[in-house]
């Protein structure tokens, strides 16, 4: 491979940036001369914003830095190619940029829709004989491709949870004689509550452990919550609840719309969620008299790369070595994959796999890892969830304030 | 002093506990038999509900994880103690009990309205003859206490701002093709704007910085607000903003009242306030069509002990080993206040001061450090603001999680 580039797409998460990492690193071993990374994506692309990667990334300091950057470096976009068939100046442009640049791989950290950007330029290539490859490189936080035992950027978001819900659970039990406090806590996740699962992850001999968990997968019953929460109420002073953004009555309501009308949408055509915390406490103060909280993660939970996980880290650069590995070995139309290996100690590795199969499918947690009975989660999420956590990578301080790579 | 004993009191921080450090290690080093603790303040106390400290702090290994531990260790109350004429009872009783486990000094870590407490119990005490002594901590996230140059629990607060910020900055910023997002960030401080000053604190060469900061300082203009956003809006394709929870309009209004009709009170009797973010979102995405988010710290910004401040966590210890050499001095109806000493490179010092002319008083930003014009802080608040967030302890994990001492 002469010259490759590298794109990011989608909601940004803790580690995307340590698959630049592992793609410049792979590409430097094995000789290509440029790296480029396209600047806001595939849209970004289109319009010729690329940048040289070296220029940033031949410094040791600052490849150490990109590490421990969140969000996307190159940035991102949500733009969904559209199909070839009556678009082909879209896909010719592509064509002409790669053919230009003397691209010979294309690699896109992305995922669910960015899958699909994917798979449309691998099956143009294969229909007009073009000799490019192209790479899916897996990142969400959701947890939510297909195949792949988990994403990277996930391990990360759970370590943020579990610490973050750790000390949310420290500052709510402070004021033991007064009435209970009931809060809670809303963690992203619109169709799988991988993300809201890792609630369950601070739960330990000097924590008692979040006291509820209400994912996605399973309806959501208003009245048989209320009653959940006055029986806590009376058994605790402090009470707090994980609830997934995403979930659902049974006749598919989302919860955030029990009081309101917020049916904003992103680009992608989904709805923006938000609210269901605060619509609960409301519900709550307003059926128990007692006091409530609400907090949101927000986009903290997939930007707190200073408590990201190392394990992370090191999966998320390890499936960008893997994707140039694979393209410079002719494959295309592919995403690496990670998988668990059968050992007793958790090690993982890489593979590759067909991006037909993967894009626009939704994994979700299976439902026998769930106890409904106790809205919380079973061993069997625990042991996968855990060894996702492990490790740190200190962050880089400057005047008391973590550090950046970012663009000039 | 044969036995003392150490109460929390008021909105925890994230080294709250680090005081409690500094009365044990010093009480340890004057021969001081006993250190109790009460169990959720003056109130638990009053139910004689105490604990004796050395049970968890004789070990080497508690007395790190308690420096690493948010939320008072204790539990902690807002209960104000009543005028002394007609409440006779309770003084007798507090009395009767410092009597009955031969307690000679108490100290109570608090803010505003828990120096109010030792104020009244040094009162009742000088007026009765009582020979025991009681000295103020000082602790509040807010650092609206008078007197003292700054608060234990502030530069940790600031410290976790400024990352979170800057992470928030880095999320916001990904997508640069899309129209621009406004993100509005709303910080905790009722009328004092000491810690949204601190979203001044990650502009670096690697942080573009927030867009603008609103204080409760200030009177909040609604139409000049819209306009501001909208021009950033032309120039920038990420925009975050943050608001203190306390702003109002020049009538008086907060601005979470805007919008609905929030007006629970907590147990001090101060207003409740929350929404302020999701409130001016609201308005903004109303009134310019942009996409908007709305973020609270919640109470995550005084419970983040993974990101707290090493110079924070040793002042917070200082203050509680200066109340009990004080104490054993002689003084009662003191607080600790903090110095800082007129050296180029920051330093500090601990004295105590008269409690009656602290309690009760609220400290807010001087005027002349706001930038009005420009809504952001002036070079004076950095200096101020920079020394107190400097340094880390790391966190003590386990199993990917921070660790944290709670009691049995």
């Amino acid at each position: 491979m002469k010259n490759i580039i590298v794109g990011q797409s989608g909601g940004p998460t803790a580690v995307i940036n340590s698959s630049v990492v592992g793609v410049y690193k792979k590409a430097r071993e094995l000789g290509v001369q440029k790296v480029y990374g396209m600047v806001y994506g595939i849209e970004g692309f289109l319009k010729e914003n690329i940048i040289d990667l070296g220029k940033y990334l031949d410094n040791k300091e600052n490849f150490e830095l990109l590490k421990r950057t969140p969000s996307a470096f190159l940035g991102s976009c949500r733009y969904k190619l559209p199909e070839i068939k009556g678009h082909e100046d879209i896909y010719e442009r592509i064509f002409e940029l790669l053919e230009k640049y003397e691209i010979d791989a294309l690699f896109y950290i992305g995922g669910n829709d960015s899958m699909d950007t994917i798979k449309m330029l691998s099956d143009y290539a294969k229909e007009h004989n073009k000799p490019q490859k192209f790479m899916g490189v897996p990142k969400t936080i959701d947890n939510d491709l297909g195949v792949t035992d988990h994403c990277p950027g996930y391990g990360s978001a759970c370590k943020y949870i579990a610490t973050s819900l750790k000390e949310i659970i420290r500052d709510n039990s402070s004021f033991g004689v007064e009435k209970p406090t009931i809060c809670i806590v809303e963690i992203m996740g619109r169709h799988a509550g991988w993300l809201t699962a890792a609630a369950s992850l601070c739960k330990d001999s000097d924590c008692e452990g979040v006291d509820a968990i209400y994912l996605p997968e399973l309806p959501f019953d208003l009245d048989k919550f209320i009653s959940k929460v006055k029986d806590l109420s009376k058994k605790k002073s402090s009470v707090v609840i994980a609830v997934s953004e995403g979930i659902q009555t049974k006749d598919g309501k989302f919860v955030c719309e029990l009081n309101d009308d917020n049916k904003r949408v992103d680009a992608f055509g989904h709805k923006q969620l938000s609210g269901c915390a605060s619509t609960l406490a409301d519900i709550i103060a307003r059926e128990t008299g007692l006091k409530t909280r609400a907090i949101e993660f927000s986009t903290l939970q997939r930007a707190a790369t200073h408590i990201a996980s190392l394990t992370d880290i090191e999966e998320a650069q390890m499936v960008g070595e893997k994707a140039v590995e694979a393209a410079s070995n002719g494959n295309s139309g592919m995403m690496v994959i990670i998988e668990r290996k059968n050992t007793k100690k958790y090690e993982s590795t890489t593979s590759i796999y067909d991006i037909h199969n993967i894009a626009n499918v939704e994994k979700k947690i299976p439902l026998e890892w769930i106890d409904e009975k106790n809205n919380y989660m079973k061993e069997e999420y625990l042991e996968y969830a855990k060894p996702l956590i492990q490790g740190e990578l200190l962050p880089i301080f400057k005047d008391g304030v973590v550090c950046h790579l970012v663009r000039k």
